[in-house]
């Protein structure tokens, strides 16, 4: 069995990777650890874990917090890994981490990420950059492998977008110095702690745009982008929250390069994703929507063509929650610990 | 007072406007006319409008439906107007349509949009499409005057489309052969019908896009954007439906010319729309979502250029059922009947 | 025109009290003050009122807030008004409160409803409580006149149970030491501050029962009964919330005393308000739900007798920000200055 | 592997039998049938099981649709599984009816609930009554065993009902001629079929009471509650729909015997219950909802006395699809095919 250990174990992100392991024939939770809450059961904190997970909240300075696991999951805010991994993986465990501490794989990059969303730009453990791999199975597989230590999970909104671009770059279909994510979330985005425009009378029947400049999901698509390219990428990213609590609704635009037609695309699309389990696509007749991977790790993807227009336009659906963080991070644990990437995710949400 | 009949009077669009004439101070109620649930009240049909209006919902052939009136209202579907409209007009009685029927001034334009949408290209009153006014204020107010006697009402995504593109496409901000409108309504939009996709249980938690292509709303956004700019306009579309009842947040992408920047395009919508009582104007800080036009007649557009990647976006903001239905069509009629643009419409909705 | 203050203006009650106000005819806002968000403007914080109300919230320590009023409101929690009254009536204002500070005429009663729900039991002004009047306009209208300075607005949860059970209680058509009130209410009742609990992801799907002992609106509801029947009355009172943000529907039960038929409780309903103009009747065959009053200040009872069981159920509807709070509030004060009961709230809400 | 066919699969009560029979280590779907929707495979009906379940929606005429199996399920309307069951018992299946059919053990009963509720008092099966057994494993454990054959599954407002009051029937705790059951559903319980009342727009923001008389599912509880008592039972029930899509919300009292108080009601609800895997019991000190229930098989009871209006309130939580309806089904299968009775069920829902 893979012990496994959570930092930052209360938050949307940990119950969900609680719910996906107790489902999970090969591991077992060997600790949650948090900087608040501390002292409670998960089952008080979540009572529909009640009979399933009754393991306490401990704190970082408690010595049961420190016992021995294969893999630590931080599912923690920005600067809480990068400050932490280097302990935990001179202790022999793997380190998956929700943030943006190790999506980039050198100090340069995370620098300018950083600056771009007003964070510090000095990395606090820069030589583990380069062996931190990042967290997208479906782009690099080949890099998430039994030797790989040290994954930064993909960020929600860059999932969608980059599953949802992906094959245009790599098939140069469209012009990759002008592309438009428009990108409508539900609230469990922005997580669990109650906030004014998350109360539910101020969110009900509220559609609202918002952070429109520096998002820290953007550069990560770009580079991923990038890198499959071969060339520059440049997008306009337009984050907006939704009355739902779970799904990521992500439109995605590009203007079509001369001779690229329908045909072309849709081969592209499906060379690039028909080995990718979680991705199914279809096209701009399928009836459907993000109840349709609520609560699986799917991505369901419309590739569309607007031939009137030369556009390209793809509309990618995930659970903000599943494939976009705890399913995810636990595809890319499969993948690490040497287990088939569907182990413990391979099945439907609930519906309706 | 000014009599007011409406046809289509049992849907949304019709207890829209009853709520709204109930509160004008210049109008009264003549009747109310529909091919379904005839016979009972309007109180009956909506039960919050009890002590309010217990107008029964006349059949087209009852002779209480030919009352006379000074502005028949047309809430009903495509085709409806335009084989009633000719007798109305020349009872003596104005007419304002919400479909499609008289948006456009010719038959061959009525003819392109037709196609377009996979509807019957002959019109069946072709000859009073030259005296139809669009039914925009902020655009046309000064062709809706008292001389005016037909309307073609604004559909409810191409208000805020249009609102929100037009001082950019008069500037010349942005290359107008390559926009974006990416769309989302509440439930409301799709009218009263029961329908699979819009019953509750497969409603709520679902965001999803639909008709990709041929959506009735484009054409008449083209051809506003174009009499602006006085050049061709083509914009990719995509209408979204999410879990709100009520609201349309449009996001609206284009590409900024070279030398135009921030300032420019800020002084454009100002000039363009400071003279427009029901458009408010707003930089990307402010912290405004449909909840805030909720019940109201107002626009509010969130303009933003994001200059790293040299793009133009607006955010606009209706509420689909006031400025995106019968609220924009009482301003017509104000307009038309030559009262205050403003009258029965100047007041906020009510919040949360 | 009457000049209005309110004290405790940022929440949901003051803006639900701004909002009628701007609607009410002889009515001028003179002060808004609170204690929290000072310097703000009433339109930054809730944006939808842009244009129609820019006042600011004042400190109370602000030389402005102590500009003379006619009537002042306090829509505060316990213990403010209390505090407070006594000065402002000195200053020649009338008050009105939404807490349950003068919701009982005597110190004695004050004590034991604060016991009940474990609050300080000595009230800070006691020599106020003679001349305070419960402000139920259905039920106290001969006490709510220009000569009342002090009114205890009832409590929300209150209002449909006494309007519902009221004419039971006058005509003795039930058991009263065994009522059953089952309340279900929508999440703005708790107002606009976020918790855990009101929490969009954590309140969407969420029904639940809460605070089953010790609710503060019992006691009130107990008294009013009391005094309409001239004997003891006892009830059960469990307060629900659920995923809707407006709305309150009440569930209440009595056992029918021997000989009591449908006839005689449906003559009983209809004697005891027939002549309240915003309590409206409905047998058990209506199709209506608390949609029907949102918006508005009505209450709706569907009166039904099961005569297989021998029960009293009434089920009444209302919006807790109006009948249920300032809707009901304005009432009061239209009395008390004078004016008819209706002035500003006689109005249908919006639908849907 | 138990061969598994459902008839009446295209509707929620069959789909969520299919996922939970995904999940279940010892069946196999052999046939999906139905009226409607005849020729698509379930992955079309429902997007979510693409790659899960692409079995075609048979009509009952198909030939493949008479392919044998172990147990049958009808997730059909009243009146299906009584003229179809002998036929299926008869080719050596088990049934396993959703219905009212199969619900009561002889015919003059099934006479007197179908002529309350406005049906044929007369059974089409009436000889297969006797061996019927009421799905409720909790209080009917020991009459569903590998010799049971038929299973008249337990009505989804009945189930909280039952499990709610039955300790208070067994222990003699309250007076059994008086209790009231004042019961929230989400929509999903009224089904797939859209209907203008559970229409988005219509639905949202809406509460109300329906069916105050006559509703199908007071006569169970009642029979139910009487064989656990001994006694007579008369209840009062009123069902009502919220918006959420799923949960039971079901508020129950009853007036407390003399000499009963709160230990004694502790003590006789978990004596009754605590053998009894799915349901947990709280006080009133829980901070539980419907969404603490959500996707999972569990039915969870806040107990509570109020001393000061002597009253028994249990308030039981469920969700109307799982343990009001297919997990309950399947629960029954499991201790009719000899599995543990928590085979499949044995899980948490997702949280939020």
């Amino acid at each position: 069995m893979i012990k496994v250990k959570i930092i930052g174990a209360g938050g949307y992100g940990g119950v969900g990777l609680v719910e996906l392991l107790l489902n999970h024939p090969e591991t077992e939770i060997v600790a949650l650890v948090a900087q608040t809450e501390t002292g409670r059961r998960m089952d008080e904190l979540y009572p529909h874990l009640q009979g399933f997970c009754d393991l306490p909240i401990l704190p970082p300075d408690d010595p049961a917090a420190a016992v021995s696991a294969d893999v630590v999951f931080f599912a923690t805010p920005d600067g809480v890994a990068m400050q932490q991994a280097e302990s935990v993986l001179a202790q022999g465990a793997k380190v998956i981490d929700y943030s943006g501490d190790f999506r980039f794989q050198n100090a340069a990059t995370y620098a300018e990420y950083a600056r771009r969303i007003g964070k510090d730009p000095v990395h606090k453990s820069p030589d583990l950059l380069a062996q931190a791999v990042y967290g997208l199975p479906e782009l690099y597989r080949d890099r998430l492998t039994p030797d790989t230590r040290l994954v930064g999970n993909t960020g929600c909104f860059a999932i969608g977008c980059i599953l949802g671009l992906a094959p245009a770059a790599e098939a140069n279909l469209v012009e990759l110095d002008h592309l438009i994510c428009d990108c409508k979330s539900g609230v469990s985005g922005a997580g669990k702690k109650p906030q004014p425009g998350f109360h539910y009378p101020a969110r009900y029947e509220q559609m609202n745009a918002y952070r429109l400049q520096g998002h820290q999901h953007v550069m990560e698509v770009e580079c991923a982008l990038q890198q499959t390219a071969g060339t520059d990428v440049c997008l306009t990213f337009t984050p907006q929250v939704v009355p739902a609590c779970r799904g990521i609704l992500s439109s995605l635009y590009g203007r079509l390069r001369p001779g690229i037609d329908r045909n072309a695309v849709w081969d592209a699309y499906h060379q690039f994703h028909d080995d990718n389990y979680f991705v199914r696509i279809y096209d701009r007749s399928a009836a459907i929507g993000t109840q349709h991977v609520r609560g699986s790790n799917f991505c369901n993807l419309i590739v569309d063509v607007d031939e009137r227009t030369r556009t390209l336009r793809v509309i990618a659906h995930i659970d903000n929650l599943v494939k976009g963080q705890a399913g995810n991070a636990l595809q890319n644990m499969n993948l690490i610990c040497g287990l088939p990437e569907t182990t413990g995710l391979d099945r439907p949400g609930q519906y309706p």
